[in-house]
């Protein structure tokens, strides 16, 4: 038998930011801890929940401002992602969820603010929970705002 | 007799970011990680601790300009937080502080850079500190920059 | 003869973000780290990675767009900086290098999106690594998304 998985076998994610480049981050770094077998939460409020709604893939890809005034950079980053035909992050998150255990839980807080719905979200939020509920669980694992 | 708190219960959140939104989703995680019994520490940096100067009640609440330019998202936050009543970010880390084991401290090279003493900030800032001691207090528990 | 290093020891920093004062953050928190003898890891991606393009030093300083309109507070903080002779991030960072253990690596998928190679980045940076390799190496020790 297995031993249980530690504490120590955690990574949670607060993805509060709805930018392009932090979505691509956030599931990324979950793709990379689901291959180090690490039980995955991504716990999404404020923007980052707002990416998540319904028809999250037919949304413009949206950069941070703080680079969108420096074209070697914003445009240089775009243009490298479409040569390389880099996913988008919300199938990076799907593939992540195929490989390993990746849970993503929308902010209460948030949906009762913004009036919506478990089913206005896309498919791969399978829940509403609490920001306590979220410490609790991520107790002892590392936990990433992003 | 109670154990002890273990390092599992401490919360220690860097909060170097002072727009409205990240202020307000900071003090909800303390105020959440409070209920769960955890020590919380909130470490004042750059403009952060710029937005816990004494009348940050008066100060207009200021949007990520992130999104500033979607009407859609930012609009909709402002008019949903007035009408839902969302309680402004420094009483929410008020009743936070009044619930469970909540403290609030100001990063001492921030201060000497700014030129502010204590008596300039808020009075739920209860002292200014070294980021070494911050990084030493936090160890073994969750830490967020936000 | 010494305890190895727990993991407790072991304070890991994403830097994603390439503003100035993000830089300087991530920079004094790994600088503060080292002097509490932390084994302090920093992995370099996306706008963190650019920053680290070789010629560093010789960018102009870039202030988040958040407050970049805020007269007061960016006009204030780079008026004090120059004043204060603060040093330059990658300087507070090769203090720390020098101080104690701190290591720099670039993310192997920014790098390929990007066309970088390691002799293109500031001599600080010692290897190209994945994020589940780095993901791995920070278990157990606190871990900040800046």
């Amino acid at each position: 038998m297995n031993p249980p998985p530690s504490s120590a076998d955690k990574v949670s994610i607060v993805l509060f930011s709805g930018t392009t480049d932090k979505l691509m981050a956030a599931t990324v770094i979950a793709s990379g801890a689901a291959a180090m077998q690490k039980q995955v939460t991504i716990f999404l409020t404020f923007w980052g929940l707002m990416a998540f709604r319904k028809g999250a893939k037919e949304q413009p890809p949206r950069i941070s401002t703080d680079f969108a005034d420096f074209a070697d950079f914003a445009d240089a980053a775009m243009q490298a992602m479409q040569a390389k035909k880099v996913p988008h992050w919300l199938d990076t998150l799907r593939d992540a969820m195929d490989l390993g255990d990746v849970k993503v839980k929308a902010c209460g807080l948030t949906m009762d603010l913004f009036g919506l719905k478990l089913e206005d979200l896309e498919p791969v939020v399978s829940e509403v929970t609490g920001v306590g509920s979220f410490v609790e669980d991520s107790t002892g694992g590392q936990t990433l705002f992003i």
